[in-house]
């Protein structure tokens, strides 16, 4: 099993990353995730780079951007991924009201999206144009 | 293959289901996913009442119910349940910028969930609290 | 594109796996499934024959196994399998009330498997004997 | 982490739920997707209320819809799900005979599903009548 | 819950697939998988002489093999195949280089997926010839 | 609908994407996915780039990881990326024979894969060390 590298025993390179994760969310250690990736370095440093850039606040503000990080996880039924973004979510400012909405919109769609499926709705003209 | 079921020719059950459709989304027809589920009245009246209930705005507003809705649609691939959620956000307000971030995350998510499961990640204990 | 590959086209192999789909379904013809698995002999022998013994009916019947075989078409989203399994399912005798429940229970467990996930719900007790 | 909600700590709304399931189920204590759900009265009640709809004996009997709903749960990989409905499929009368099949069912149609999917198999002309 | 059947309790049906595993891959158990799958001795056989079969050298070698059945395994989040299959990757000669390739590819190829499937890419016509 | 931005019609920050993936790749013009993306130059820009990096050979060879995307692509059922990539890996060396045995070892995974979630199959302790 791989085992998670702690600061004290990173690379230049991955100590790097940690640093730059932990000054831009002002955060004292970096999460396991992180810790797994270091084991490669490149991957470690293109994701976050790439996290980093689709995290910030743009057209969407971060709590939205992490709801739908949450709702794609709970789809996909990634454990680490709901533990996580339901934390980082969270931190963002997503309430128990918030949290209960996010799960009731992913549930009904991934119904709906299987009710599509099966009775083989065609494409609305007015969804083409 | 089965086909759409227009208001001429619905039965006073669906009728009424396509009514409430019509006069919630201040709309004049219905799209084809209803037509279709029409014909299982109940599961059209069930399904439709629990799209009404999850999608009013509440603690999370109608737009961002729709990009998390289509977030989930991306991720499981349902090309019926894209376009039409996709045109659902656009009427709620999401413009190309949006658009490309509803996108952008859940791409990313999409491979961090897998980069989580291939380095079988144990969940922090920060978030087991 | 890989093309069909058609009886008079085929070679010996292929053609007694035809064969025997032909018999064993009563029909005169085989799918296009098989025609583009035919590009793979030794592929499309193993999948018939694992077919032919998982579908024939033995503690489930012929209709229960085809209304299941659907059910996960849908939930994973090929189009060509939802479209060839909705056939085979209503000539074993699935009728439109049924194929209405198979889609319900489909798309209820598609929502209610996200809500266990994004609830972390843990696993009962009782579920554990 | 959510905790569940005992009845001894529910809210009259909740209770109500939890006492109309433990009614319709005939059994002493409901299961924790209900518990963590109850987190959110409205979706708990819609979400029981559609189960009870939906689970209901109709054109398809308890049985067959509970073995159609471990195969989507099974083919979605939701542990919590695989073990509540393996568990409530054998209340209904599924023994180990039938879970093979299910089972055997289930891998097989995800195996077939992509190798339509690889083969980019194009529906027959049969199956759009 | 089922539990393992191990070679002392299994029957002659049984001991004979599991005496093939074992001098097919030159080990001295099988793996929990088949102890599993040995509750349906018809299932343990088919379901082991396909992967027999499918996962013996020919167009690819074997290590490729393991990395397809790893990506695949990682893409559905099945917790179980990902252990197994990482441990028969690494005994096909899988390095650390390579297992951090496999999962960037992954990573990559569930992100760009759901790209194509948000923006809703017509397929090239070069890609239909 | 969104429509392809051509060469022509795009902007620096575009063009000079596309220039490089004509470099890279040797072709006279880009796929459409790229000229999808290009209505979020940020986007294109990240995606073609962690693509290259990705890409590129190193552990692994080009031929290589371009059997894990279509894998990846085929288990779920993205249909651009299915037709993309079976194209980008026959232009690396993938024959008939090795796209078949892909197809072959994709199936057998996603069969597996649920087999291992019905059973509920424990990690085995070697697979844990």
């Amino acid at each position: 099993m791989p085992q998670p590298i702690e600061y004290a025993d990173a690379s230049a390179q991955v100590r790097a990353v940690y640093d730059d994760i932990k000054k831009t969310r002002n955060v004292p250690d970096v999460n396991n995730f992180w810790k797994y990736l270091a084991h490669d370095p490149v991957t470690l440093k293109r994701t976050w780079e790439s996290v980093k850039e689709v995290m910030m606040p743009g057209a969407l503000d971060a709590l939205t951007k992490e709801m739908i990080y949450l709702a794609v996880s709970v789809t996909n039924g990634c454990g680490y991924c709901i533990a996580s973004h339901t934390a980082a979510a969270r931190k963002a400012g997503m309430n128990e009201a918030m949290f209960a909405e996010v799960m009731a919109v992913t549930g009904m769609a991934n119904e709906t999206n299987r009710l599509a499926n099966g009775y083989r709705v065609p494409v609305d003209d007015a969804f083409l144009k």
